[in-house]
């Protein structure tokens, strides 16, 4: 979206990269890439990977993958790039939140008096400030943009590490992956407001060819919410839970139990992390 | 079951003790005994809580919960007891389980070539152990115990620490009791098999009174099975999920998170630990 608007604004002086965090989901980068090499923008792939696994070694707490592993790496590469200004997509929910003390989110910096020139060596601009979701939302159709881009489920600034309980490894990143695929999949198209597979760090007993396989858990969520700041579980139909949880625990390696989330926001939040 | 038949073959020669390990649900042990004075037995409760806590202090390994938790805590109990023989109401299933390696249940010695005799000091006699549920059922009603006892859904022999993912502490235990109750109050009259509540250690982020808590997560299971051997999640109204999420977080303080277990049986296990 900001993409979009700053390309419009800027045309060629605006440089785009795609960082890639290890952290996305199957295919991300490329797809996006393809996806703005038609709408004429050019996108750098930035392979960070082995960056941000450092920083998120050990992390296990949530607000310190927000801090640690994100927010500083992040800002260390964007002012390797030798960018003066910064485009962030930041939302109102995620000033809301913030500044509520619900969770810090990676992008909020401001807000929390960090002047981004000082610590990290440019400035940030945030076009869509003042948008919920749904604002947001309308805008990416009027300037054109895919609706694959603006009408797909929201993922978080944290990525696949907001749904990884414990330690975000690369080898647990990839099996969150894999039950991601089957996730958006089988949900690709219910009118849900956002969906998701976390994986948990709780193993549980499970049998496997007769047996015992202490194996991995991996919990869906399904919203129904216009806006993220309240949610309900969706009411899928039963055989559709009873489908992903037969293709996860076949088709990710080590899954013995799958879950689905019936609480609503709040007391919980939407993602786990 | 065991106990009233050995109660028809010795009158009061029979020593009927009631093991209080503080793993058991709300008012177990009282009502319990209330049940066998009906029927003409008196029941002795030992509160061993104590004991069988500072055994599970730091055990998080669910075959050594079994091993040192519950196994020789229990052994010396009934040694200390004065009691030449044990009667155990060990069923096939437990054998077989053990047998096949999915799950060394706390009930199987003999048949792993332990000599109780020798390892505790007392002679273990198993009346029933060629039978698997249904039969175990039909044998109740013929005996005429209550319904209540013998039609109830199947209890573990780890109690409640079956179901607590992690250390077994009293806390803990009192947070999983809670929410047990409200499982079993929502569920009793279902027609299914089993149905429990179970307490994870991963803590997800929730939000109460519009600020971050980072909270417990409990998992509710409710089996479709006969004999135990496989399982499928009972498809139970999304109402009745609802309900009981909105109960448990309101009712159980701490728990911002909860899911229904939505894995057949294989490959999960009827029970996670």
């Amino acid at each position: 979206m900001v993409t979009l608007l700053g390309h419009r604004a800027l045309g060629d002086r605006l440089k785009t990269c795609f960082i890639d965090n290890g952290l996305m989901r199957q295919d991300e980068p490329r797809r996006i890439q393809q996806i703005f090499a038609d709408l004429g923008v050019r996108v750098e792939i930035l392979d960070a990977q082995d960056k941000f696994f450092a920083a998120l070694r050990g992390v296990t707490d949530p607000e310190e993958k927000r801090d640690k592993g994100i927010t500083e790496v992040f800002g260390k590469l964007v002012r390797e790039c030798g960018a003066k200004v910064l485009l962030q997509g930041t939302n109102y929910t995620d000033v809301e939140e913030t500044v509520a003390g619900i969770k810090r989110q990676h992008n909020i910096l401001a807000q929390l008096g960090i002047d981004t020139q000082e610590a990290y060596g440019y400035k940030v601009l945030e076009p869509i400030i003042q948008l919920r979701k749904p604002a947001v939302r309308a805008m990416g159709e009027a300037l054109g943009l895919p609706q694959e881009l603006y009408a797909r489920p929201p993922f978080p600034g944290l990525a696949l590490a907001a749904r990884v309980i414990g330690e975000v490894t690369p080898e647990r990143v990839a099996l969150l992956r894999a039950a991601t695929v089957v996730v958006e999949e089988e949900l690709q198209g219910c009118p849900a407001f956002q969906y998701m597979a976390i994986l948990h760090e709780d193993k549980v007993t499970g049998l496997r060819d007769g047996k015992r396989d202490f194996g991995h858990q991996i919990e869906i969520r399904c919203w129904d919410s216009t806006d993220a700041v309240t949610g309900s579980p969706t009411e899928l139909p039963f055989e559709k839970l009873r489908t992903m949880a037969d293709r996860i625990t076949h088709e990710v390696p080590g899954v013995v139990s799958v879950t689905y989330s019936i609480t609503p926001k709040p007391p919980s939040c939407i993602e786990a992390v």
